[in-house]
C-alpha cells in the first residue's frame, strides 16, 4: 500500500483504502480484541465479572460543529470528548471506538486522516482503541456518528435515577466555558479583519475546542461507591439536572452562588455585559460531571478531587419531589429552576 | 406522557419525548440489558463463554436511499438489514441495536416513528432490542448510523481469511435481484403518468426493498463449523469474493452458468436487453451470504439449505493466491474477474 499522496480523495483512495490507513495509523494492540477493523464485524472477548457500557453520539456539521471555526481535527477531538464523556458518567473505562462517517467525496484524505486524528488524540490517554467503522460519501454536510464500549465492574455504574433526598450535588471544573468559548469563536469567525483573541478568550475557545472527559473522576467515584447517581453535562446544567431529577423521582435545589465560575468566563462576562451565573446554568457541552452522594461522603469527595487535580464543587442538595427544582440567590431569595439547555429541534 | 399527536414534530416532543415514546414502542426485556435506552450509556451483562460482536453502518440520503420512492419505514427495514446482514456474515446471534438519526427537524414526529418501525420489523424476527441512540436535527438531509451487537460461542466466528485452497464457494438465495429493483423503482419514480409494475418488477422491487439478512444459515454454518470463511454481499459479489481473496490471500474461479439467478431477474434482463449475469456480479446490497467451505461438507451445506429453506448454490472453487480471480464461461472459456461492485466515493 503505498503512502497518502496530498492529491489523494476518498473517489481514489476508495473506502478499503481508507481501512488500510487506519489499520496502521490507530493499530489495536489488546488481546481482547479478537479481530478489529476490516471484516464484517468486530470480535470482542468480554472480562468476567464485567458489565458492558455502550453508548451513541451523532455530530452533524451546522448543527453541532462549524467548520468555519473548527478544524476536522477540532471536531474529531470534541466529537470523541462527548462519547468518552458518556462513559465518565457512568463510572466506567471505555475501550473501544467505532466510527461512522459521511463527508463529501471530493475532499483530500488527508482531511479524512485529520479527523481520525482528533478521535485518537482525545482517546489516547485512556488506550480506547478503533475497532470499527463505515466511510461514505454525502452530498453536502459531514456526519459523524461515534459508538463508544466501556466495562465496568458489576452493578458499579452510575446511573441517573439513584439520587437520594439529602444527597449533595457535586460538579467537577468550572462550568459555561465551552458556551462563553463558542461564543468567542463564533463572532471572531464573523468579524473582518480577523482579531487576535484576549488570553481569557483563548482559554475560554480552548474550553470549547478541547474539552476534557472526566473519566479518571467518574471510576474512582464508581469504584469506591461514593455517588449515588451521575450524568455528564452536555445540555447544560439546567437541564441536566432536570434528568437527574425525573429519572429519580426526587427534586433539588441549587445554589447560584455556589457554581464553580472561572476567572476567565468573569472576564468575559463583564467585558460583555452577560451574567455569568446564565452561563453556567444554560450553557451546553461542558462535559464536566454532576453527581450526587450522600453528604457523609463529602471527605470522600474531596479526596477524589486532591487524587485527580480536578476541582470538585458542592452546588446544592437533593431535595424531595415536592419542592421542584429551585435555584437559591445570596439573600436567600429562591426561583424555579426552569430547564434552558440547548437542546436540537430548535 | 401525552400520546403522539399527528402535528407533534422533532421540535415540539423533543429528544427526550422521543426516548420516551421509544421506550413504549420498542420495550427490552432482556435480562442481560441492565440498563437500557435513556441513561448516559446501555449496560449489558455479557454471557460467559460467549465473544461479542459489533458493526457499525452508515446511510445518506441521496448515496444509500432515495425518498422519492422509499417510504422512511422501507429506509428503516433495509438499513437495519444491513446491519444484521454483518452480523449473519460472522455466524453470530444478533442482540442489541443503537440508532444514531439526524432529520430535517421539521418533519412531523410520525415520520421518525416509521423510521424506527422499519427497525423494528426488520429486528423482530431476532429478538433484537434497541439499547440506545442519538437523535438530532439535520440542516437538509437524513443521516442514520447503526450499530449491532451480537454474540457467538467463542472462537466459531466466520471471518474473511480463512478461505483454503480447493474451498467451494456458495451464495445463498439469488443475486442480482436488488440492484434490478432499485432500477425498476428509479425508473417508475422518473416516469410520469406513473405506471403500474409488473409482477416480475414488483418481486425484484420487493427484493430491493425488503432484503433478508441470512441469520438462520450463518448461524448453523458457524455453529457446525462448516464453513472456513465467509462475507455478505453488500457490494456486488465481484467485489466482496475480492475482499475475501485478499484477507485469505487466495485467488478464486467463479462459475458464470452456477450463478443462482431468479426468474424474475432473467425476465428483466430480457425486457430491458442487459445480461443478468452482469447483475449478479455488479449488483449490490442483496445481502445474501458467500462463503467457501471443503468440498468434504458438500452434503451438510445440503442440509443446512434444506432445514433452512434457503437455496445454497456452489459457484466455484478457492484457487492459489497466483491463479488470480477468474470468471470461467461455459465454453471454458476464461476471463479476469474484475471488481465491478458498487462503492461510494465516485
Amino acid at each position: 500500500m503505498s503512502r497518502t499522496s496530498g492529491r489523494d480523495s476518498l473517489r481514489t483512495v476508495g473506502e478499503f483504502g481508507l481501512i488500510q490507513r487506519l489499520r496502521r495509523q490507530w493499530p489495536t494492540s489488546s488481546p481482547q480484541v479478537v479481530q478489529g477493523i476490516g471484516d464484517d464485524a468486530a470480535i470482542l472477548q468480554p472480562s468476567p465479572g464485567q458489565q458492558l457500557l455502550v453508548s451513541t453520539d451523532v455530530f452533524i456539521e451546522g448543527v453541532h460543529f462549524d467548520l468555519a471555526f473548527q478544524t476536522p481535527r477540532d471536531v474529531g477531538f470534541r466529537a470523541a470528548t462527548a462519547n468518552l464523556s458518556d462513559i465518565a458518567a457512568m463510572g466506567g473505562n471505555p475501550l473501544y471506538l467505532l466510527v461512522s462517517m459521511a463527508i463529501p467525496d471530493h475532499l483530500p484524505i488527508t482531511n479524512v486522516r485529520a479527523w481520525y486524528r482528533g478521535l485518537q488524540e482525545a482517546c489516547s490517554p485512556y488506550q480506547v482503541e478503533l475497532i470499527g467503522g463505515d466511510t461514505s460519501s454525502s452530498l453536502h454536510h459531514a456526519f459523524l456518528s461515534l459508538t463508544i464500549m466501556g466495562t465496568i465492574q458489576s452493578n458499579r455504574s452510575l446511573t441517573r435515577n439513584r439520587a437520594k433526598v439529602g444527597d449533595h450535588i457535586y460538579v467537577t471544573g468550572t462550568l459555561g466555558d465551552s458556551h462563553a468559548g463558542l461564543h468567542v469563536l463564533r463572532t471572531r469567525a464573523n468579524t473582518r479583519p480577523r482579531v487576535r483573541l484576549r488570553r481569557d478568550e483563548q482559554w475560554l475557545a480552548q474550553r470549547h475546542l478541547r474539552p476534557t472527559p472526566r473519566i479518571v473522576v467518574g471510576r474512582l467515584l464508581a469504584r469506591q461507591g461514593i455517588a449515588h447517581a451521575a450524568i455528564d453535562l452536555s445540555d447544560g446544567l439546567s437541564g441536566d439536572i432536570c434528568h437527574v431529577c425525573k429519572e429519580s423521582r426526587v427534586g433539588a435545589e441549587i445554589w447560584a452562588t455556589a457554581l464553580p465560575l472561572s476567572s476567565h468566563l468573569r472576564t468575559f462576562a463583564k467585558n460583555n455585559g452577560v451574567d455569568p451565573v446564565e452561563f453556567a446554568l444554560r450553557g451546553g457541552d461542558d462535559y464536566e460531571l454532576l453527581f450526587t452522594a450522600p453528604s457523609k461522603y463529602h471527605q470522600k469527595v474531596c479526596d477524589v478531587a486532591q487524587k485527580t487535580k480536578v476541582s470538585i464543587s458542592c452546588i446544592g442538595t437533593i431535595q424531595p419531589k415536592s419542592f421542584g427544582r429551585r435555584l437559591r440567590h445570596d439573600q436567600g431569595r429562591t426561583q424555579t429552576l426552569k430547564k434552558q439547555s440547548y437542546t436540537h429541534f430548535r
